[in-house]
């Protein structure tokens, strides 16, 4: 069964915590990027999220992480695999929302 | 300023309730969907996430459904804008993420 | 049956002419962005891309944007629709690739 | 200088092969996908695009597939890098729009 308490790593090398999945799916963590495209330096930056609790250990999830360092947010989904080692695998998808003057410019906030 | 709490309705009909928005930013509410890509019947489903406090009213947030009628999960990133007649608007993407069989489907999972 | 050939607008107030669509679907045609997120002036840029050609009208298209004044490309990707006045109405969504420096720089490339 | 064509292959096993690129940019080839979300046997593809001409090789460029086995049409937007052992390497993103019966169901309609 996959559980997504613990540590994770990207392939860009940001990191992230999540500690204790409740009995809905529902987790906190901490996520520490290694990338990011504002102006002050990066932070440790909260995470919560929700995960699906099938037993085939293959559940989709999702989380919302609210940057420490900047206005803007960001959310992943995506769902859990086993690896050819016997490793758990997270296949992620995102997007990331920057805060925009007005609604003029929200054709271009998201990417 | 902005703040979540209450009741939400896209143009699809789709409404959402977010309960009381914590000193952090985090909320959990409730998902209506008027849309499915599922079989099975639409039920109400639990949302969690994350704003940002910016006095502006402008906040950036987003949030995750864990549906409760399918495996699939849902992730919503916005802004809040305030709308022409004082009302406030959410400027919301999203992403849903289903449950594919393996990897070699991961490509197809996400829309 | 729809045929993008004509003039085309949408909500943000870019517009954009498509030329003769050929038997194969192909066409090409001009568009006048009326927003950008590059620093220079604005000019219009060339578009190419295909239909399919059911009969039903309600055929997907794609075309590729080749800005002029940015090194940026642009594709988009839509379906036709009879409005309820009977005008056509085309659904897109798209994505907007900027040139970035290197790979390392590759995940804030596209919005 | 990147110059697309030639014979392209990506992570998933599909392949296309890009004609002469022309002095504007303006490209044609053939796209032979590995993967499906449609019923049909796969067939090659008859692919459109554009890419920019800059001197340094990293060139942004876009093309629209227009599938022969289906009604959905995909586009893709990119990026030319030089690989590490010299190789060009190509960085792309893409959405696949699949034909919908009515403007209600447009919502899901691209992924």
């Amino acid at each position: 069964q996959c559980n997504l308490t613990g540590w994770w790593e990207n392939e860009l090398g940001s990191r992230m915590q999540v500690s204790t999945v409740d009995s809905e799916g529902n987790f906190a963590g901490e996520y520490y990027t290694a990338v990011s495209s504002a102006q002050k330096p990066i932070k440790p930056s909260p995470l919560v999220g929700s995960q699906h609790l099938d037993k085939d250990g293959q559940c989709t999830f999702g989380f919302v992480v609210n940057w420490k360092f900047s206005d803007s947010t960001a959310v992943f989904v995506g769902q859990c695999f086993s690896g050819d080692n016997g490793d758990d695998v997270l296949q992620t998808s995102w997007l990331l929302r920057e805060k925009v003057d007005s609604l003029h410019s929200d054709w271009k906030a998201t990417r």
